[in-house]
């Protein structure tokens, strides 16, 4: 028995019966015989509350001292959880990101983790104690202030601390119960994935997936640290994420496995992205360096961009159409950066749409079958759907469509892949272990 | 001008309303040329919310994680104040305890300072930064370990803070307008205290008195801080507490000090406090070792006494009475401990009392002025007020009444020494400055 990660995000400890029902589990895994380090979240709405104070003080509270503020929601939470497991007759310690050697550069409210130095995470845990560690914090290098890390910032440390302390999983304890082939809100047959690719959940992951963040996988793919996806109310078997499925990991029918010739594109699933926009730049002189000019005034505004098409030039008026894909959040900004490049490049208008939807195919081996594209086409225009831009990877294939049609896309691709829980076609241990 | 350390309660920056009314206090003494160094309590009710969170999931919460939870109270103050005052156009940086160099033993949940090392608060200083310090707690010498100071642990650390840095003053901010000669809600003549000594402060506040606990006295006492106690809603001049009344100190009207002759008793206040209980051993022999034995079993249990009182033996029966005081939270703990003892002891029996009130009057001068206990034993007697303990010091000297004649006691009291606010003969220029 190894050393076990276990990360519990705010609705799992969003009251005092949720903390005591996330140290039962704890304790649980301790009296397994494992080594039990937990990362945890702020309190259900507590973050969010503690943002709302900030702004009744000043209008834009940021840095530094948003940091210290927001970070006082994990010592709450961290402390109630170590209580709750005295409570049950074991031994546990809590330490702040700081105390568990989570160490970050300095830009505050997004802070990127340079090291991890458990030192005292690895005494408490010697010493007999299940160890509590603050998610979504650290401190600086260079100025030993508290920072956070950002969005999935929890889940990062979990990871971060998994790799540092070479652990056997991190458990990602969240309020579903694992990674499905599709949202399950949408797609009522959408069915939960036993075991998937790093690089499979990555693409599912900036493709609209919502369960893991794109940068804690990539953390966990980097240091090869298996992720457990699971629920923390059921207490089923989750997602496996990992480099490749081994014993552990595997399926409880592993027929299943053995149903796949190797050659086969192994669908994972299909995401849906609603939070995006779509910008056309018009007319803009097919010549070189004016699409550079664009995207440099895109990039120095900071902004980033997701799927990025040029259509082929009109050879009558040697005028293009550049369009591009960014969260609805910067379009304002993006369109105020293009406008003061309008005068250098002589574009001919801009057209800003957000009534758009992404969906997106991802799975192994895809490039390799090319029916596994023309597949998905045929679905979407059984559906009636229309598609407005495409874009490929070596593992995914994504459109944009009328943000109206998303639901009945997502339903109908994931129909045609054999994916519906209730098919004999399921593909649901994908991936090839690459 | 120097160095000011500010320290705000729990009550002043009870809702953002009052974090930007604190602000902009801060920001007024920083303009006026001051280096301002801010304690913090944390809001309102921030430290009873959590305690009751605690409590929910563990029925005695203490130690390591009760400290962990309680601190985030403060992180969230300071980090809002720190908001606040930049939003004024003022640079503020917040430090926690540990951050601010407060050093404590490892007694959890009111551990001791041992040391304060404020070179990070030193350097915001020096860079033109308003430092805001979390009041209440420190991080242990040994273990590196979150602590908290216990009961009146922030004005402790803005007291440390104000002895480590060399400030010319340390200014509590409440919502009193300073020390009054009598509690003002049950004395509605009783006057604010312009200046005291560190000696009578200590004495007050011993004896009843809630503005300034007397651990923080003690403490500036020792490294010879001058305290200014003040509200935070008025900004009118409060109770200066420090050796001797140097300029700054004395009162507007300085020809009260010229009406005093130094030999004369002065008269600081009148104290009262209600948490007390009695305990009366009954018929205990009078013989050497029984008192010990009786006081050492209190010891053991931990149960700090307040008064003693050992009445004259009967010479008939050979058997004394012995009477103490102590807090009222202690009363149970300390009949079960006596009753151990009841064996071995052979007293008789055991009587508990907690309808009782303690009157005190502190004021230099007193012991060698005789007039002033008879006085006193007088104005309680004309009021009708029966007196069953007394006990005194050189500068103090108590009472046990029963609790129903507290309130028409003191007033009787205040009366009687002229410290009522529209009498001829107030001497609110109290002390002489040893």
């Amino acid at each position: 028995m190894g050393l076990v990660v276990q990360k519990y995000g705010g609705s799992s400890v969003a009251d005092a019966e949720g903390i005591k029902r996330v140290a039962k589990r704890i304790v649980e895994a301790k009296r397994s015989g494992h080594q039990v380090v937990v990362v945890v979240s702020a309190m259900g709405d507590t973050t969010d509350e503690l943002i709302d104070l900030a702004e009744q003080v000043s209008p834009m509270p940021v840095g530094r001292e948003f940091d210290m503020l927001l970070t006082a929601g994990e010592r709450i939470s961290m402390a109630l959880l170590a209580m709750a497991i005295k409570n049950l007759g074991h031994e546990a310690q809590s330490f702040t990101g700081s105390q568990a050697g989570v160490i970050t550069d300095s830009v505050h409210n997004k802070a990127r983790i340079i090291d991890v130095t458990p030192g005292r995470i690895r005494t408490a845990l010697d010493e007999g104690n299940i160890a509590i560690v603050a998610g979504f914090q650290g401190v600086s290098q260079d100025k030993k202030d508290i920072t956070t890390l950002g969005r999935g910032g929890s889940d990062t440390t979990a990871v971060a601390l998994a790799a540092a302390l070479d652990a056997e999983v991190c458990e990602i304890y969240t309020d579903v119960d694992g990674v499905f082939t599709a949202d399950p809100r949408v797609v009522k047959k959408a069915r939960k994935i036993e075991w998937i690719s790093f690089e499979d959940m990555l693409e599912l992951a900036s493709s609209g997936s919502k369960v893991l963040l794109h940068r804690c996988v990539e953390y966990a793919r980097r240091y090869n640290i298996p992720i457990h996806v699971r629920s923390s109310f059921s207490g089923l078997r989750g997602t496996w994420v990992s480099n490749e499925p081994h014993e552990a990991h595997k399926p409880h029918k592993p027929h299943e496995q053995g149903d796949q010739p190797m050659e086969q594109a192994i669908i994972s699933g299909v995401a849906h992205d609603t939070s995006e926009a779509k910008i056309t730049v018009v007319g803009v002189p097919d010549k070189p360096g004016e699409a550079a000019t664009i995207f440099r005034a895109i990039a120095d505004a900071e902004i980033n961009l997701d799927m990025v098409v040029q259509n082929v030039s009109a050879a009558a008026t040697g005028l293009t159409d550049i369009s591009f894909t960014l969260p609805k959040s910067e379009g304002k900004k993006a369109i105020a950066a293009l406008e003061r490049t309008k005068s250098g490049i002589g574009f001919e208008s801009l057209r800003y749409d957000d009534q758009i939807a992404k969906i997106s195919l991802v799975g192994a081996g895809m490039k390799t079958n090319p029916g596994v594209t023309a597949g998905f086409f045929e679905a979407l225009s059984n559906a009636g759907v229309n598609i407005e831009l495409i874009s490929t990877s070596e593992i995914r294939i994504s459109v944009v469509t009328r943000a109206d049609d998303v639901n009945e896309a997502v339903r109908a691709v994931h129909t045609a892949f054999g994916l519906d829980s209730d098919s004999d076609e399921a593909v649901v241990y994908g991936g090839t272990g690459r």
